[in-house]
Formats: C-alpha cells, structure tokens, sequence
C-alpha cells in the first residue's frame, strides 16, 4: 500500500473504510459488491498507469469506476482490488474545426453536450442519466439512449481513444478522422468492454450540428397489442429522433409522483419526437398521428413548443424514480427486433403474472430496447426469490425471440450468468480468447461480464 | 487435393493453372502475388467451412477473395495456399419491416442498393468501385466512399454477422439491432480485419430511407490553397453530402478522356453535394458558394438536374481509369485531420517534384481521405524505384500529420511495412495479440495486415 500511495501521491489513494464504501457499488446496487484495499482517485493518465502498474505487479484486482451511474455492477467492488475512480480526470476540449471533442472519462455527459453547445454543435447520445453519468462510462458500455433510434450509440461517435492495457502502457487508438483503416479496429473493441481490456484515460468524441427543435407528439392506447403495431408501423416508414413508450403501471406511477394529468387508464403511451425542418416535421408528425389513428389510440396530441415538450420528456426520464417508490427495483435492459416487441412486451406480462412480481415496462420503442423493471418488496425475501428467476425468465425471452440481454446498460456481474444463452459458446469462447490475450493476469475488472471462473483453468 | 475435392465438391475446386492465374491478384496489381495449389467457389458457408478446416489440417494459407476489386493487394495469392473465392456467394434478403438486409460477402455493393431502392431504402455506403465490388470486402476493408463524410462508413451499416473462424467454426455476431452490448463488440472487430481473424459469411445490414435527390456544386480555384481553405470552410461550418476534389493533373486527365469542357487551367475542383430538403439545400448551397468565392473560387456552378449532376460524378468516378491513361498507378489512400489537408496537398506536390514521378490527388475532401495516384512509367525502371520512395514518402507525411497511411482501402500487403509508423509499435503489438488470439496457425490471409515473420517467433 505505501508503494501505491508513494506513486500516485497520498491525497489521491483513499483508504479509509468509510470513504471507501461509497465506492463499493453503482446504482445496480449489487448485494455481492466487494471490499477494496483502497480508492485511488486518479487525476491523471499516469496516475490510471501507476495504478495498474500497482495492481499488475501483485496481481490485484482493478476496478475502473467513472460517475458510478452503472446499472449492470459493471463497477462493483472487488474483494482485495482497487477501485480506480476517474471522477476527477473531467477536461473537455472542443475542436470546432475539426468536430471533435477530446474529453476525459470522468466528465459528464450533460457537461460534453453543453461544451459542445457552446460552439453551435451537438453530441447525440443521450442515456436517461446523461445528468449524472460520465463519458468513460459511456464508452465503457457503449451507452444508448433515447435518441438512437435516429442517432445511433456511443459507438458511432468515437473516433479514437487513449487507454492503459493490463501491463500499464497507455495507446492510442484511431485519431480524430471518420475514415481510418490502418490495423484492427480496436477503438471499436474497447467501446462496451466495461473495463475488463483496458481503461480508458480519453476519447475523441465526433460532434454534428446542433439538433433542430423537435416537435412531440403523445398517444395514448388502450391495448398494449396496438401500442406496439403502432410501434412498427411508425419505424418502418419513418424516422422519428425519438420513440419512447410506457406501460400502464409506469404511467400510473409517474402520474402518482408529479400529478401532470396522465391518463391512468392507459395500457401504453408513445412518446414519438420528430426533428426534421419545420415542414417535414409537421409531415412526418402528422403521418405518426394517422398511424396511431390506424392503431386505434385512445388520445394523441402534438406540440411544438418546447416547454410543454420538455415536461413530457421529464416524465419518461422520472419513469425509473417513479417506479422506485413502489419497491426496490431489478432493472431489466433487454432488445429485440421489432416485430417481435409486442410478443415481448406481452411474454413480460406473463412472466409478471407467473411469477407474481410487478413488471413494470418502460422502452426506447423505436429501436426495440425495453427496460423492464422488476419492483420488488424489499422486506419480503420470498418475492425477492421469484424476482430473480423472473429476472433471468425475461433474458430468456428475449433470447427466445431473437434478441438480446442487454441493449445498452452493459452485462456488468448481474446478467453475467446469462451471457452465454445470448451470444452463444463459440462467441463467448472468442470473447475469452481476446480478454486472455489482452489481460492475461485477469485482474481487469474480473467478474464483470465474464465469471471470475472462465479464466483459471487456462492461468 | 482429393481430400479438399471430395469434400466441397469437384465443381468448386479450380486446380487448372490457367484458371488460377485469374484469382491471383485484385486491383492492386501485387507484383509479388504467389500463386495457389488451388482455388475453391464456395456456394455456401458449408463450403467455407469446409475448405479452412482442410487449409486449419494442413497448415496452408486461405486468401478469402469477394470481387477483387482490392486496391491494397489484401487479396494476393499466397504460394501453395488457397484462394478462397466468395463471388458465387450473392443472396441478399431485404426485410423492410427492419430496415435491414442480409447479405452473402459475393453481392456486389450495387446490388444491395438496388435490392434495397425496390423498397425505398438506401444502403448508404458507396465505395467509387460500387458497381463491381462485393460487401463481403467492403465489410472486410471497411470500404468507405464519397457519401462518408455525412453518412458513415461501412462499419456504421453492419450490425451482425456470421464468420468462419480460423478452426473452422461458424459463429453469429451481433444480430439486427442499433443496440446490442452483450459480450465483447466482436463484429466490429471483425470489420476492417481484411480476412486476418475470419471469413465473413453473411452480413446484415442497416438500412436507412432513401435518399433525398441532391443538389450540386461545383467550384473550381487557381490555387490549393484556395481550395483547401474552401473545404476546411464548408466542413467546419455545414453538412455537404458529398465533398470531392480533383486536382489539375486529375482534371486534365478526365478532360483528356471526356471532353466535357472541364476548366483544364484550374489548380483544383470541388464538387459539393447537399441532400437536405429542397429550402434548406437551396440555403446550403448558397452558403457553399459564397464561402468558395470567399476563397477566390474561379467558377463557381450548381445544378438541381439529376442528369447534370450524374455527368459530373461520372467525371470523379472515371478519375482513375483517366489517369490510368498515362501510366501504371501506385495508388495511395492517406488521411489527414481536415486542418492539414492543405499541407498534405502541398507536401504531396514537393514529393511528386523531389522523386520526379507525376502524382495526381484525388479526394474525398470532406473527410480528409485523400488518393494521391502516383503515374509510373511501366517500360522506366528506375522511375519506377523513385516512385516506391515517393509512395512511402506520402505515407510518411500523413503520419506526421497525424493521419492515416490508411482511410478506407485497407492495409493490404502493399501498406503493411509502414502500418508500424502509422500506428505505433504498442497498438501493433495489440493487433498482434488478438490475430494469434484468434488465428494461431497464421493461416487466414498471412502477409496481408501484418508481416508474415511477425508470428513466427512465437509459435
């Protein structure tokens, strides 16, 4: 320990077991989380490096950790390990000229979009949490969002990035150019790894022009089943940047906690954004309007002022706290294609009813990503049983109909059982063979995404 | 031989010399093209399969081969190896309900696009050789093209696959949807690997509407650097479609070939595209143009009429073969950050002056990807040895610009001794782990990418 604390500086090594437990879990909140030995703060790209150093040489665990908004246990401590927070490594450097942002893991989305802003321009993705949550971990899990439908994922908008290998050298991977094809694409393998290649100390973000103001547009249904015809009628002729959707028991809960005059009675909203220019976006809200017409939607209503957008925005962004008064919460992440939404979000029903446990459905509708929430009583230890299987029932589903266990939250600890069923063994074998050529000692967030036993036959 | 025979089937397997002589070497030209014990048409992914598993017995190189329309020699034969040729492998399956297409590597790029069009979809990716190469090598070099600078690249349109590994395995990656974060982002590994790690087998594609009917500009400038700040002007500032450049030797030659009245004076011409709707492309290209006489733009025109714009893209896409005209091409595919497109312009001209070889510079100006073609006299051998120096000299120099030896042909083996430089020895040594990771025979492609002796000292 003082070897540590005698490289990267004693203010930036926390060991104290009170500081340290606020380290210990994301907001998944995982009752398996571990105990650190200590908290390194980096400020730093030789700081990340004299850690894993550290870590490298005694061959103990390393936790990268940025504003711990993860859903997934992505960053749950480690018995023995490091946590290495990037919370204070947060420059953001915007290039007008060229588009780009260079920008430190621990700044914040919301902060990346207003420097952007600055210049007149614009970075898309936009997670529910884009508040509270930090660019590292956005690129760590390849974070989506609600604009994706349109706009793509974290993804599509790295261009390069600066990250520390398991042996603690620091490369640089792709630069700030669209079109780069020298070598493998590692930049693209590194985005989604959750921490488990490498840390990332810097992206090269690709910035767009601003957004154009949106136009909203809500319809309400009174079957699920025409909801999500709804659903596939609209993205298979149109658009929209945006296309969310609430079940019954989100709406009611969200209408509990702000009283905004929801309509309880409804199986599902839709709420569908089109921001193409002023009169294309009156053309294409107008067709979205038709078609929820065609689907038999009880109300639909449209705006183009902003302010009376943003509260509805504001209430699919509640949709998770206002669920989370009624329970403690197992957030689901699964995908599917879209023609299979509807027997999706119907399986849920099922599995909610078999399984006597509240399912509570919340999507970006628009590119087939649900977020399923398990709301479950936390004094009852029985229904916290039936939660789990209802848990890993809903991943089967998913798989079942062709889709995936996580569409943008990232497979962290709590879905790491069921990664196999989704990606199959032969993938899963190759994901193992990259994370054993890159991090032979497994000590990169170990745990995560793959089960701490994959790699010990083979050490 | 009879064992490879008996299992794909007499039909498939091309021992006939003559025959052979066709598969051995792409666009490129590889003056050191080897030449195969044989050449097998798969017409299924049974047949791939089939055919690495024989190459994975007997350790024998297996060159995967789409169109041969390669400008990097990434599809050279390889002596006693075996081509692998996937041109009778075309099926391609639109599903409008998704907006995808799943395609065989053997269809050619423009037939994905018209199969798509018959739904009023677009497959956005339009390499200048779409008309005769096949998305499995787009897929495989992660091809680019002039629509790139507002659309993306090949890798933004592929969202699984299905790849034949080195053992001979067939696994699915990724799957039809925008967000998909389960495991490792395999496929877009994959992608750009130039049949280092794989064979790809099947696609799926992203699919987008069709789309809107440009309008076009073209200016033409009386010096580079005009025409260069012209660019830098636009990029930074608005979202052209399609932003090409020509320069004066490149325009004579077309004008040497086509007669179509082109400014033979002009030291560049731009040739500048919006798709926004039909006001706002009126205001954008209004604004190109005043920016372009901004920067002393000799002539400055833009048409609305399809026609008229098709003949001026036919002059950009006949580029090549017009100066080809003079002489055999040395063809070169760096990229720079758009601030230095004008010093690479300007460096480019000082090597073509210093090595007395005549280097014409086509680009794909808005995203910084140029084409310097180097003209080299076949029957003049020691300028053929100035324009080896001058082609590693325009290699260097991007990299000093902190670009790319590399935008979107791919490494090759014409590239592969400077990939080093381009990228540093600790990313290549990280490419290096994950190809023996993946492929520790060295069997798949060898000597495309990557040295051939970079893995033999450890196997």
């Amino acid at each position: 320990m003082q070897e540590l604390i005698a490289t990267v500086g004693e203010g930036k090594v926390v060991t104290n077991p009170a500081t340290i437990d606020n380290y210990r879990r994301d907001r998944a909140n995982d009752p398996d989380a571990g105990t650190p030995i200590a908290v390194v703060r980096a400020t730093s790209s030789e700081d990340v490096q004299a850690a894993i150093r550290f870590a490298a040489s005694h061959a103990i665990p390393v936790v990268a950790r940025g504003a711990g908004s993860g859903l997934s246990g992505g960053s749950s401590a480690v018995d023995g390990g490091i946590i290495l927070s990037l919370e204070n490594m947060r420059d953001i450097i915007i290039d007008p000229l060229t588009r780009t942002a260079v920008v430190q893991p621990g700044a914040l989305n919301a902060e990346v979009k207003a420097a952007a802003a600055e210049h007149g321009l614009w970075y898309p993705p936009d997670p529910s949490s884009f508040e509270f949550c930090s660019i590292g971990g956005n690129v760590a899990t390849n974070a989506g969002g609600l604009c994706c439908v349109k706009y793509g994922v974290t993804a599509d908008y790295v261009l390069g990035m600066k990250v520390v290998l398991a042996d603690g050298r620091q490369v640089q991977l792709g630069g700030t150019q669209v079109k780069d094809v020298a070598g493998l694409n590692l930049t693209q393998l590194f985005i989604g790894s959750e921490g488990t290649l490498g840390v990332i100390t810097e992206a090269t973000l690709r910035l767009v022009p601003a957004q154009r103001p949106p136009t909203t547009l809500v319809a309400t249904f009174s079957s699920l089943d025409d909801a999500t015809d709804a659903i596939l009628a609209v993205t298979s002729t149109m658009r929209p940047s945006m296309l969310e959707f609430m079940d019954n028991y989100t709406i009611n809960a969200v209408e509990d906690l702000t009283r905004m005059g929801l309509e309880r009675e409804a199986a599902a909203m839709l709420i569908v954004q089109s921001d193409e220019p002023a009169e294309l976006a009156a053309q294409e809200i107008e067709q979205i309007q038709a078609l929820c017409h065609r689907y038999d939607a009880t109300d639909v209503f449209h705006t183009s002022d902003a302010e009376e957008a943003e509260a509805i925005i504001v209430a699919r962004r509640m949709a998770i706290p206002a669920v989370e008064q009624n329970g403690t919460l197992l957030l689901e992440d699964v995908g599917v294609p879209l023609p299979q939404l509807g027997e999706l979000v119907r399986g849920i029903d099922e599995i909610s009813q078999l399984r006597d446990v509240p399912i509570a459905v919340i999507a970006h509708a628009g590119d087939g990503n649900t977020h399923p929430l398990l709301v479950v009583d936390p004094t009852d230890a029985e229904q916290q049983q039936r939660a789990q299987r209802a848990y890993g029932d809903v991943m089967d589903l998913a798989v079942q109909l062709g889709g995936t266990i996580t569409g943008e939250h990232g497979v962290g600890r709590l879905k790491q059982p069921w990664l196999v069923n989704s990606i199959g063994e032969d993938a899963l074998e190759l994901n193992h063979r990259i994370k054993r050529a890159l991090d032979p000692q497994n000590i990169l967030n170990p745990g995560a995404v793959f089960a701490p036993t994959d790699f010990v036959a083979n050490e």
